[in-house]
């Protein structure tokens, strides 16, 4: 990101046979320069790896930005960013995306007319163009859990979601259950993946088998939880504990428990994840891996206006610990 | 709000011995202007009732106002403005105040250096000084859910708190309860006072008798529900049904229940109010007063966005219609 300016704008400007006033607007997300152009000149910065040095013309502004504003969980990011970014003296703008592989495409016009300090995405992705333009502008973002696998260059807070499917299934383990499945999140997001190859680690780790079945993908919300939930326990030979992918499936699958007639944790063991505020106020209390999501935010927002002050940063990924919380929703497995 | 403009800005400044620059400077929330000279400038424009005309000077933004980001309905009010908002083209910022009498005065000048298109208060208050602010620069706001029991001229948008508190209690003595006790928010909220008179209406029309240690005020969250759900639940002669203020309240109550030794609902009925989106997942599900709190966002930015534009408005204060979901946590009471 500090790769130095080695073109003036006036230059590729030149180049591509534009007034430096016409580039400027495209550079400052101005409507009035025809599509057509814009993209060609968008072309001619991309291709000079153009850095727009950092000015005073920047506005107190953090761009923040979701693809969907569903769950308790989103709102312990946005206090944590909220938090860091006020005592920085910056707004927080605030847009849902609708689309977890990018922003669309009028979200990136807007954010650089706003020319904000920095951007934080949360368990979103950016596609590369998107990018380039924030590059070019000398703006700075960074991803809270990133949706897909971004190339290392791209600055990033998550949280150990490999120990957290471990411990979670180690826990489990260690109750004496050995028919344990696990639902969690969509299979194109890096934090599913590692939290199943956590679980299946611990499950190799103690020489027990896994039936593909056992094995679920699928959204964060409780509905989720529940089809996945009712279908495991209605295999032949059931799963006595399950691992979840968010405190919210784990409603849904103590919902899908019930409704089987069977009682949490007597008869099924369920571990969470995420450790909401709600948690420890469900009956049963929920045992569930904690993330610090509202430190990952207070994280990214500190590194974002780290990469804005132009310091030099060391570390531009950074994984936040996880750990177990025990409650009142996995029991010892007698049978 | 819309008293024509007699006198120019220019004719304020004559009169307060100051450039038409400077005076432009304070409305504009600029900081170099010293803060005995800004206060002094800013009772010239309060004593003329100076409003701002309409100007293409303002922003794409909308700021959006909570005075705490903890809970599940605060998500459930920011949906609703931010799908709104953007489908206006706006942006739209989001504060934290700490505060539910009224945002602190450090706001006021970020807001008034933002220029957004209007401002919309969550569950919230707004000091005289600050809305004469507003006023003077012709920037809209609305109250969603006001605090205090403000002017009748403030715009505001709410719900039918003493119908929910009603509709809540009737429920109760309808099967059958005669001993009911409500815990509701902070005595200083209408939302608050309204729905414990509801509870009394509801209870007076049965020809039942209240206790007064049966009504508490406290705040919304989880841990207060509990704390007066055992206090309630030690009286010698306990309520067999308690009404909470909201959801997150009910489930400390519940949780009180619990620890108890009673049973959710067979021995204790509890309605909580909010309906927010997790209430269908708890165990038991949770009867409770529906509030549209997405809808109660979005009519409060269509009102803000309609006082920006000029146009006419009739009502400048709305309350939405609220209503009883029946689920699992109130039975009949036996005995």
């Amino acid at each position: 990101m500090k790769a130095p300016t080695r073109v003036t704008l006036a230059e590729i400007a030149a180049e591509a046979g534009v007034s430096l006033a016409t580039m400027s607007k495209v550079l400052n997300g101005r409507a009035d320069v025809a599509a057509g152009t814009r993209a060609r000149l968008e072309e001619h910065l991309a291709r000079h790896g153009y850095t727009r040095r950092r000015v005073s013309q920047r506005t107190d502004i953090l761009e923040l930005v979701f693809h969907e504003l569903e769950s308790s969980w989103s709102m312990e990011v946005i206090e944590g960013v909220e938090e860091v970014a006020h005592a920085a003296g910056l707004s927080v703008v605030l847009t849902v995306s609708g689309d977890r592989h990018s922003p669309a495409p009028e979200w990136i016009d807007g954010v650089l007319r706003r020319r904000p300090t920095g951007v934080v995405l949360v368990f979103s992705d950016i596609a590369a163009p998107h990018r380039d333009k924030l590059r070019s502008r000398g703006i700075p973002f960074v991803i809270v859990d990133p949706a897909g696998d971004p190339s290392p260059e791209v600055p990033s807070v998550g949280s150990a979601n490999w120990s957290g499917g471990l411990m979670a299934t180690r826990h489990l383990i260690e109750l004496g259950h050995r028919r344990i499945a696990a639902i969690t999140g969509p299979e194109d997001m890096m934090c599913s993946l590692a939290r199943v190859d956590g679980y299946r680690s611990a499950m190799n780790a103690a020489g027990l088998p896994i039936d593909p079945t056992w094995i679920r993908f699928g959204d964060f919300h409780p509905g989720g939880g529940e089809a996945h939930g009712r279908d495991l326990l209605a295999l032949p030979d059931p799963p006595t504990a399950i691992f979840a992918g968010s405190d919210l499936q784990a409603l849904g699958v103590i919902a899908a428990g019930t409704a089987a007639g069977l009682s949490v944790p007597s008869d099924l063991s369920v571990v969470g994840y995420d450790d909401i505020a709600l948690a420890r106020w469900m009956s049963p209390q929920l045992t569930t891996v904690h993330q610090p999501l509202k430190r990952m935010g207070e994280e990214a927002t500190r590194l974002v206006l780290r990469l804005a002050d132009g310091a030099e940063v060391e570390t531009l990924r950074m994984d936040l610990a996880t750990h177990l919380v025990v409650r009142g929703s996995t029991a010892r497995h007698l049978g």
